[in-house]
């Protein structure tokens, strides 16, 4: 039998952690770190596989035998848009932890909105004792937009919560217990929608797609006024300049983003300083990288067994 | 047949939402509002209900034919401590909608702490784009002091969250996919316990619970480091300046309080500004008008049929 093919990891996050995963990571192959200095001018040519996330310009100049590129997240958009990209096939990463930590941060967010945290926070600056009168989650629906895996495992842990869950995607979905729209059904969505969820992957279609006019559509005089808009999905999703607008006119009563049209957002952003925008930087649903690494080396093994490929990327659905 | 015997509705919150949910409230009785000036003086002596929170100091020496008395919330500590309480049926307000309410409260609350969202909030007033290491749910244990029917329905939606969830309680429970512990066990709880929540009714057993002593017992060295301490029972099962004294000596890393030992939290309380705690005006799970008053008429007319009362409170237990 012949040695195992090496494995190339070229991810920009989490060097240390990185480092740590991979000391168990791939028995029996020679991997090569590109975050790891000692690395950069190692030979690329052997290696059949290589796990991405914004990889340094020269990767397929020099990995010139790649059979199957692996995403180090739940998007690929990063890798699609990569110039002198091969024609190779392309897995997305798919894994419960990256699930949980997303559906984790939808539901805080959505339980934030509800129970007016931004009112109470500002009470709180003026020391003023003040309950609120308070809908629960049954009178407020939320609307997913993107009802993949991450989307549909949100919707069922929203229900769980109390709240009303509807779903919007491309092509209609069935979900259990959640009314779900698909692609031309897009203003009767909005117009039920107090609380809309961004999940949706980037591509041509979706790109700016969270704009005033779309923030416009969201029903209106529900149990807390104004709607709000939560986006998980991609910055390039979103028009910034559109939600600032919308908050400051109340066509949006808040934003929780964690992601952004420039990544890290610039210091010069009023999305910094908005205290109706919650904020955190692109972490709701780190990839785990010890997971990311069983997940690649589960995939290489059915590769290598001759079995198809699990969780493969349309290239031209784009996601 | 008689007419029906009036009730009288004596609650010190909402007022505004109380006179409107009186409207279609108890068909065919007369209902006599205290919180209404015209009828303060009105003859209280044929009524035979009463539905209270911290009534007027003059209620039992004019109501003198009560029958039955109803908590106008969950807790009944603000009932068993009033001067001239007669030896009367005491009902509490148990509710899906006051349950469901107070589980969105503690849901969120562990969620922003599990997120490190005080962390990700003194990055954000520094403009600091920095994503943390980040644990999932199942690698902290929340621990439920309380497992009656708030934290019953809390713990299994903490669990659909992903959490590890355990509970002490006075006498033991079972509850499915949650380690319980009795009475003595509550070193052992603590041990293991990441994320305290309290939902203790207040009793002679619980004053002042919630103390230093207690928090230095709580699981150090977890993923999040130091514990967390949550209170959604009552002020009086927390000494206040223990809180504050764990938070500072970081023995505890963060709280979230939505009931204190003096309400309103009096604005010299330090607790107002410390940037590690969360904090609401005793609105976690604010009653529903129309669902108490709709269960206050359940029972009434199951008294008068002549069935046992529900949801009846234990003098000898205080709850």
């Amino acid at each position: 039998m012949s040695a195992k093919s090496s494995v190339i990891v070229d991810l920009r996050f989490h060097p240390e952690q990185v480092r740590e995963g991979l000391k168990n990571a791939f028995p029996g192959r020679e991997v090569i770190n590109r975050a790891d200095p000692a690395s950069r001018d190692k030979d690329l040519s052997a290696a059949h596989y290589a796990v991405l996330w914004k990889p340094l310009d020269d990767l397929f100049l020099r990995a010139t035998n790649l059979q199957v590129l692996f995403s180090g997240g739940a998007g690929v958009d990063h890798i699609l848009t990569l110039p002198g990209l091969p024609t190779l096939p392309l897995v997305r990463f798919v894994d419960p932890s990256l699930t949980t930590r997303m559906s984790e941060w939808v539901v805080m967010q959505c339980l934030l909105h509800l129970r007016q945290y931004v009112t109470y926070e500002r009470q709180r600056a003026k020391k003023l004792w003040a309950p609120l009168t308070q809908p629960e989650a049954a009178e407020l629906t939320v609307g997913i937009m993107g009802m993949g895996v991450l989307g549909s495992d949100a919707a069922r842990k929203l229900k769980v919560m109390g709240f009303d869950v509807i779903g919007w995607s491309k092509s209609k979905k069935s979900i259990d217990g959640v009314e779900t729209f698909e692609g031309a059904e897009l203003d009767a969505f909005l117009g039920k929608t107090d609380i809309l969820v961004g999940l949706l992957p980037l591509t041509d279609e979706t790109r700016g797609i969270f704009n005033y006019q779309l923030f416009s559509k969201l029903r209106r005089g529900g149990p807390l006024g104004a709607p709000f808009f939560i986006n998980a999905g991609r910055g390039g999703s979103q028009v910034e300049a559109d939600v600032i607008t919308a908050l400051e006119k109340s066509v949006l009563r808040g934003a929780s983003l964690d992601v952004f049209e420039t990544e890290p957002l610039p210091s010069t952003s009023p999305l910094w300083t908005m205290d109706n925008v919650l904020m955190t930087p692109h972490s709701a649903a780190d990839s785990d990288v010890r997971a990311l690494f069983d997940h690649v080396e589960r995939q290489i093994e059915r590769h290598e067994a001759g079995q198809p490929l699990e969780h493969l990327v349309s290239r031209d659905a784009g996601y």
